[in-house]
Order: structure tokens, then C-alpha cells, then sequence
């Protein structure tokens, strides 16, 4: 089996300390380089107003891996695959999110958007381009509707 | 440092076997289940009509990793930070696309707009939910759209 070893590029830091599932959107977030990383890499990023957060779940615990499930064990939600929706507790427990660039200092950058806790390690940053944007109208069903309402 | 290892959930089959920097919106991909997988993990997955696909760049080599560097290149393009670019030679390697969902059948998506090689592993695969996308119009500098004309 092919194992593919990852570290920490940066740091989330904000009020959020544990897991929850709502109202993210108030929240402001600092994104910090890792003490490993030059400062370099956020060279231009404030041309950018968007920015994708590539993050590592690592409260989660490695035996809570179901691999279908009723989204947030609500019996009136149908049974999801895991790769039918974006609950935490999935295979190499990877969070993705489109943020806003708030702010950008050196090491440092502010965002607005972002539903990862404080401490949580961060994998990747990537500047949203337009032209990675569906083409198409999205189409969901009904259950993340409802399962998304008080979300951000 | 803390090291986090994952492993390859599914795995890219198409007709595009070396890297190559355009013309990825005529290729159809299929996305295969590592043998390890249970089909149950993409259960209810035709309910969305896109995906985001994180996917590992295994061909790029580890020490070919600029901090910044003029995107493809290009003289006349700026110096930018690596996460203010979505080029593949990047710390943690990871790659980032959304897709079209065409079809599901057992172990197996047919996906458009994916522009991961042949072979390359992935990492996670998440529906795209509408209320993860960003509320207002996004900004890029101009060097972004010369350089993404012909990439889909």
C-alpha cells in the first residue's frame, strides 16, 4: 500500500476551540506559516481575493470512520456515502473550504470562511482562479439544503 | 514536526499519460476505488452534479520545490508565492479540481474537468455543496486569465 507523508504548512488560530456545527461564518481566522516555511510563499497572494484552505482534521479519531451514514445522525436525512458528503470523520480526514482573503501581514493572513478550529494544521493554500469555477448550475439534493442552513 | 500519513482512497484512468500544462476540458476521466475501498463510500453520490477531487502529485520529485517563482515560467508573468499559484510543484504536493459528475457505477465516477494524469492517486473526493462557494465575485490579477485560455 502506497503511504504518502504530509506536514503542517501553516496553523489555523481563532475563537473557535471546539468542533461545532454552525455559524462559521462570523468567524475570523488568522492562517499562520509553520516556523519551517519563508515568508516567501504568500508573495502576491492580496491580488487573490479568494483562496482554497486544504486542512487535516486531527481531533478526529482514527477508529470513527463510517463509511456511509445519515449526515449528522438526523434519521430523516437518507444514508450518504462518504464521498457524498463532506462530514469530518472520513478516510484521511482532509477539510476543504473556499475562504475570503481578509488581510495579509507577513507570516500572517486573515479570512473570513474558513470552518476549521483553532490549532488545526493546514496542508495546502491555493488562490481561487475563475476559470476552476463550475461551468454549470450545482445541483444537490434536498438534505444539504436543509443540513446547510444555519452553517456560515 | 508532526508527520500525518495518508494513503490513496482511488485512483485516475485516462488518456493523458504525461503532464502537460493545457487542454484538460475534452478528457473524460474515470476514478476507480482503491481495492481496499467498500463501494458503500460513494453511495447517493449521483445526487450532486460536482465534485472536488484532491488528488497527490506523485511525479513531481521533492526537490524541486520553489518557494516562489513566475508562474510556468513566463518572463512577463510576476514573481508569486507557491500559494498564491496552483502549479503542481508545491510543498505536500496536493492537487485540488472541480469536476462535472457524468456517471456512477459501482467501484467506478466518469468525471469532466479533472486535470490529474493517469495513475495519479486520490486523496478525498467531496460533493460540491452550494453553500460552500464564495458569496461574492471573485478577484484575480490578470496574469491568471492569460495564463488559464486554453487550460480547459
Amino acid at each position: 500500500m502506497m503511504e504518502i507523508r504530509l506536514t503542517p504548512l501553516a496553523w489555523v488560530k481563532n475563537s473557535r476551540i471546539k468542533p461545532q456545527d454552525d455559524h462559521w461564518g462570523d468567524i475570523i481566522s488568522e492562517i499562520v506559516l509553520d516556523d519551517e516555511m519563508s515568508e516567501s510563499v504568500l508573495l502576491e497572494i492580496s491580488s487573490f481575493s479568494h483562496l482554497e484552505i486544504i486542512y487535516y482534521f486531527d481531533k478526529v479519531p482514527d477508529d470513527n470512520m463510517p463509511l456511509s451514514r445519515k449526515p449528522r445522525g438526523n434519521p430523516v436525512y437518507p444514508q450518504v456515502g462518504i464521498f457524498a458528503q463532506r462530514n469530518k470523520d472520513r478516510p484521511n480526514k482532509i477539510g476543504l473550504c473556499t475562504v475570503e482573503l481578509i488581510w495579509h501581514q507577513g507570516r500572517t493572513i486573515g479570512v473570513k470562511m474558513l470552518d476549521a478550529i483553532d490549532g488545526t494544521p493546514i496542508l495546502d493554500i491555493k488562490p481561487v482562479y475563475k476559470e476552476f469555477r463550475e461551468k454549470k448550475d450545482i445541483r444537490q439534493p434536498e438534505w444539504v439544503t436543509d443540513l446547510m442552513k444555519d452553517y456560515f
